[in-house]
């Protein structure tokens, strides 16, 4: 079934220990979108200026995904500016250019009404919250959030966090959001705030699933969390939209299968892994354009053989 | 089979946000012993002062460690004051008195001799090589070090890298070892270094064993790593003796089974974080002294649950 996403579709200035790009193709909705165009058809909600060409919105519909909610405004892109230089595990911000994302108003396309998977990507959650309302359709909502909004915006995203079923953040807005460096308890902090499930990623380490008794409606209430690896890259060229597209591969997963249940939630968390470990073997969205299924499910099948033991 | 384990059996004074301990039984060797003697016989070799009593000594010898040769030597025990005040994750050394460790000279008694195990815990690489070289029959050989060694004393540690049958370090080792940021690069270069396997542990985030093309004898070689979760916990009283006690499951477990075939090896990493897990529930190594292989088995069944498919 398809996935609607809200969130930016961007440019992107990125320098690492591997080189430096400029102005390329990013954005969360744009990784999101890309990773889970393997599994099920996405359609997108953004807002592009006048330097987003037809050339930019073909790495989308090359994919199959459905651009009808990708606005174009006058002005700029949204311009993310990065570098990895010193860690390659976090980025440090060197300029935030918002240009047509500064007025961005989430509009709803008629054809996308009948969306049953909606993917709130990091954005203002008072937009997420907006979307969220005029989906009253949608059978699961996911989401994203980061740093910025956990500390200056906490009331608004106090309302979005309860129309979650699954949360999808790091080990520090984790901890942040729960005021608590267990991380554990912090989990527990969170899912009391409003989220049905909470996906925890840990970078190279994995990512770490925590359940609540909502989780799964009438299935046995999972009382252990579930830890995904990794795959232990020896090169990573680029880290940016790892975090997204594991977003895209475990919500991509989920949609394409009949039910959620808590196999298909593993699985799920195993193609998140797959699917973020290939976005950094590249600069920007370059790995994400040209995959197989077959060159993802053999990845899958790697991720089993290296953390199953038999 | 049994395991002799040649290290440190001291005194720790710690402290950490759940409170904090004075002059209570540690050490690597201590850790170590107790956690593999829940898998098969274990001998010790270190130096003790007199303020080490028969009390601390009956800790040991009521698991079935063989202190035959734990020599008792005029003056104080080595003692080491930490704190994990300022992160859980990495212990502040607020001292060391090595006292009767200074001047340690390791002998190996005769009844040890037939010893086919042999882990060289956390000490000088000349009384490591020193203890290797004394004992010609051993079929297998484990160590660690720490970045002191690392740093100083590459010259010495690098003669017994070649004699190690498997490598336990930390993330922070490893990539001080290597001169390599990256954790895969990392590991290949430390692989060059002579261990034939090099378990590489991540604290909360579990542990990843890198194999060489001699890792296993007489099995086709295995060119993916492995990663074994460590389990979510809480409650993290005291991380002290984490990494001795993952060496000390994951070695007793070796010891026990007839072969070191991959799936032995896959299950000694489970072992590993199982009885790390049980350590740090507790202040020092109270947690190691009343456990039962049934709790055991059963913490290594929920390390399966929390990181299997199916």
């Amino acid at each position: 079934m398809s996935i609607l996403v809200v969130g930016s579709v961007a440019f992107d200035s990125v320098e690492t220990p591997h080189g430096k790009v400029a102005q390329c193709l990013g954005g969360a909705a744009t990784y999101f979108a890309l990773a889970a165009s393997y599994f099920t058809p996405v359609r997108v909600i953004a807002v592009v200026g006048e330097d987003f060409t037809p050339q930019h919105e073909k790495v989308l519909t090359d994919r199959g995904v459905d651009t009808t909610g990708l606005e174009h405004a006058p002005g700029l892109s949204f311009h993310w500016r990065g570098s990895y230089l010193g860690n390659l595990n976090e980025a440090q911000t060197l300029g935030t250019d918002l240009n047509v994302f500064a007025d961005f108003e989430p509009k709803i396309p008629a054809e996308y009404q009948d969306t049953e998977f909606l993917f709130l990507a990091n954005i203002d959650p008072v937009l997420q919250a907006r979307v969220r309302s005029q989906m009253p359709a949608v059978k699961m909502v996911c989401g994203d959030t980061m740093n910025y909004w956990i500390a200056d915006h906490a009331a608004n995203l106090a309302k979005v966090l309860p129309e979650l079923d699954v949360l999808l953040i790091n080990d520090g807005e984790a901890k942040m959001l729960a005021g608590e460096s267990n991380l554990v308890r912090a989990a527990e902090k969170v899912l009391a705030m409003g989220p049905r499930t909470l996906v925890i990623k840990h970078g190279e380490y994995g990512a770490t699933a925590f359940f609540s008794d909502r989780s799964f409606a009438g299935t046995t209430h999972l009382t252990v969390p579930f830890r995904a690896p990794a795959l232990p890259l020896d090169e990573v060229v680029d880290p940016t939209g790892a975090g997204d597209s594991f977003a895209g591969g475990f919500y991509g997963y989920i949609a394409s299968q009949p039910a959620l249940t808590p196999e298909v939630f593993r699985k799920a968390m195993f193609y998140g892994g797959v699917m973020g470990s290939f976005t950094v073997e590249r600069f920007g969205t370059e790995r994400l354009q040209g995959l197989s299924r077959q060159q993802i499910d053999a990845r899958f099948q790697l991720l089993r053989q290296i953390s199953h033991l038999d």
